[in-house]
């Protein structure tokens, strides 16, 4: 079924036709009404996957893995393809170097699939059970959700990463690349539903589409019927894009603006590790802090410290007026500039920190519940009050004592890998790893029972 | 603020102003802008709500229940006129039921309200919990969702049933009541809302929203800034609009199109049982038995028998080819008429039922799969390798073996009550309890640990 429209990946291509595929592929996006066609494959093969052990699950992801080495040439020269393209229309070194995979990346993307088969398999789990008065045997039990879209910016791993983790929980995926990636998109999912379907899973396992831009968004977004959940992984314009047309349920991963509040009971020295970590880590990442929130008590012997340090790192440090005239009481306000009202909702995902002064901790949980993105917010304190207070008033997906906001993450929590990270309420919150791609069903058990 | 455009419920109006009190909430429902301002009113009440102890909730409760009984006069008042209403309007003798309020169903409201109050407390609860490699301590916590809205025919009862179960898993509640049941809501609402606000809830815990249609309906669903749920009780129209407009995530209680198969290796006099209980027991409730699957093994034995047991009952049974064949045979066809492809994905809600035969648990399965709704579905035998298949193969929220359908219910379940029945997959499935109206949050400890 090689090149047919209804069967973009999947497919046995064996020896180097990527670039053909890849035009099938895009071909088949811009198609109308392949999109539905294309999940209702997907939704096929659900039917099966939900059934498939762990062992033929787990035999497909060492399948994938070992087909990233020995394709890696194929992989590596679609790869090309799109960096050129990119080079040519002027794609920025940042997001160039998100875009280029190279044998080492190849070998990490195995790596990280192998992790996934080393992981538990939450399919089958027994979450809850009981025997009801009348002797009936309820046991609520995990299952897959059906069909997972996944919607993605040009970074190719995700086309891997998210095939694995789809697969282990025994989800069909429909993935969604950029059209930036669309060469190593197509390679890396033809790549991933071949070894699939070696090892045994169904057709339609993985399917990819791509091309079509907006109009092909919304027909995805549209497909309540065959697909059970949308996961983009993308900015605030794509979820605006969501909001206005998605009929099919979908989990935000927003703009994460985390905190850090350091309290009158701080530990200091530890609070400027904390912060400094959290905000330079790795400042282009949704759990790096964008903001600090000082205790008056402290904010004298704090402030110039912090932005000293921070700003020897290179961070530009915007203060509230408080915080700024404790700086220039300090001799401390060099290179510090004024924050302004724009700035306490933004996420800056650079080199940027805002910082205000606060008189309670009371004040930071009423700041944060104002501006934040329900994220990951930290509290240092020495103090148990003002850590519980913390804990039970900020509403976020984490809220950290004592260490910094950088930890979200599935792999951080041990989740062994995540495929973005929830900051709305429903369904699942933080990191999702395997078992928020699960749902559940009541399996109920009696000997003729009928209701009285 | 009796009658102020914010705060329609939640005010404190002793002695019998309900009648004015329906009118003050109609018109602010009528008017533009003031769904956003009680959605706002409730959300700030919720910020308070999630921090609220157990003895407080219980105490809103129990006041709720006194105040049911000290102020049914009221309330009866205000039925009377909705009534009153309905009847001029033509409405049908089963929705004028459903829309009574009398003293005994107000006794029963309350007491189910304090059947609320015996339950745990969700809020709190640690779901999960370990410890990370470098010694961060990770606890999943259990919290409220925050706001949630539920939407609902002309039942009064739910106002206040839906209002014990968002109270009690620390939720503020927007209630939007069908117009039918305008005083009645409004009697019961600004009563639910005075109770709570009298045991030390926060203004705007329960707040009423009210008149305006379709419009307003829309307002409502866009509110995703301050409401984190809306639980739609009603049709599949309703589920269309909400589709269409909605950005605040919603949790669909589509139809229930059940089925009973009736395996080759069942106790016919067993399924004989179950079949009528989940047909007739209460025909008109979504998890009632909408369609018989029976196997071709046992069908000439077990179709003239309840082919003749559900015509007694005032069943109209409607057969496929294959069953209408074996009962004509058996000369059991009178009465029965012919199904057509529309009966299968029908939901009745009445005294009908369409039957087929089918060869194998497979092809039960497979029917099931294209034809249901995901709500409730059973398989009757005696066979542990088909209860297994079809435990396995069915999708659907509650899989029943050797049990009546009928068992699909929160207070069946041991849950205490429900607040609707989920038939997607996202969030929850089934019979919505207190734990359904939670979500939850990380809580990572840490003494100074930063990301390496």
């Amino acid at each position: 079924m090689a090149g047919t429209a209804t069967a973009g990946a999947g497919t046995a291509v064996p020896g180097g036709a990527s670039g053909e595929q890849a035009s099938a592929n895009g071909a088949v996006g811009r198609a109308p009404g392949n999109v539905a066609e294309l999940c209702l494959a997907a939704r096929r093969a659900s039917r099966v996957l939900a059934g498939v052990h762990t062992d033929t699950k787990n035999a497909a992801l060492e399948a994938i893995a070992a087909s990233l080495g020995a394709n890696a040439r194929q992989v590596l020269e679609a790869n090309e393809r799109d960096m050129q393209t990119g080079v040519e229309s002027g794609l920025g070194d940042a997001l160039l170097d998100r875009l280029r995979l190279d044998a080492a990346r190849l070998e990490a993307i195995a790596g990280a699939v192998r992790q996934i088969v080393a992981l538990g398999d939450p399919i089958g789990e027994v979450i809850d059970g009981w025997r009801l008065p009348n002797g009936l045997d309820v046991r609520k039990v995990r299952v897959p959700l059906g069909v997972v879209a996944v919607i993605y910016e040009a970074r190719p791993n995700v086309t891997i990463d998210a095939t694995a983790l789809c697969l282990k929980s025994g989800n069909a995926i429909v993935l969604r690349g950029s059209s930036m990636a669309a060469h190593s998109n197509a390679a890396l999912a033809q790549l991933a539903g071949d070894a699939a379907t070696s090892a045994g899973l169904p057709e339609g396992s993985v399917v990819l589409v791509q091309g079509g831009g907006r109009e092909e968004l919304g027909e995805l977004a549209r497909q309540s019927e065959s697909v059970d959940l949308i996961i983009p992984r993308g900015g605030e314009q794509l979820k605006a894009a969501l909001e206005a047309t998605a009929r099919v349920p979908v989990i935000y991963a927003a703009a994460g603006n985390c905190h850090v509040y350091v309290d009158r009971a701080a530990d200091l020295a530890r609070a400027e590790t904390i912060v400094m970590n959290a905000k330079t880590q790795r400042p282009g990442v949704c759990n790096a802090a964008e903001k600090l929130l000082v205790h008056e008590q402290v904010a004298e012997r704090f402030l110039p410290t912090i932005a000293a340090a921070l700003g020897g790192a290179g961070v530009e440090v915007r203060a509230d007026e408080r915080a700024m005239a404790v700086l220039t009481e300090a001799g401390g306000a060099d290179g510090v500039v004024a924050a302004r009202e724009e700035d306490w909702p933004e996420e800056y995902l650079g080199l940027t920190i805002a910082i205000g002064v606060v008189g309670s901790v009371e004040q930071a949980i009423e700041h944060i519940g104002r501006y934040g993105s329900g994220h990951s917010e930290a509290i240092v304190t020495a103090d148990t009050a003002a850590a519980r207070a913390f804990q039970l008033g900020v509403d976020a997906a984490c809220v950290y004592v004592n260490a910094s906001t950088r930890f979200t993450d599935g792999g951080e929590f041990g989740m062994g890998a995540e495929i973005g990270n929830s900051t709305q309420k429903l369904h699942a919150r933080g990191p999702l790893g395997l078992r928020e791609l699960t749902t559940y069903k009541y399996l109920v058990e009696g000997d003729g029972h009928v209701r009285v």
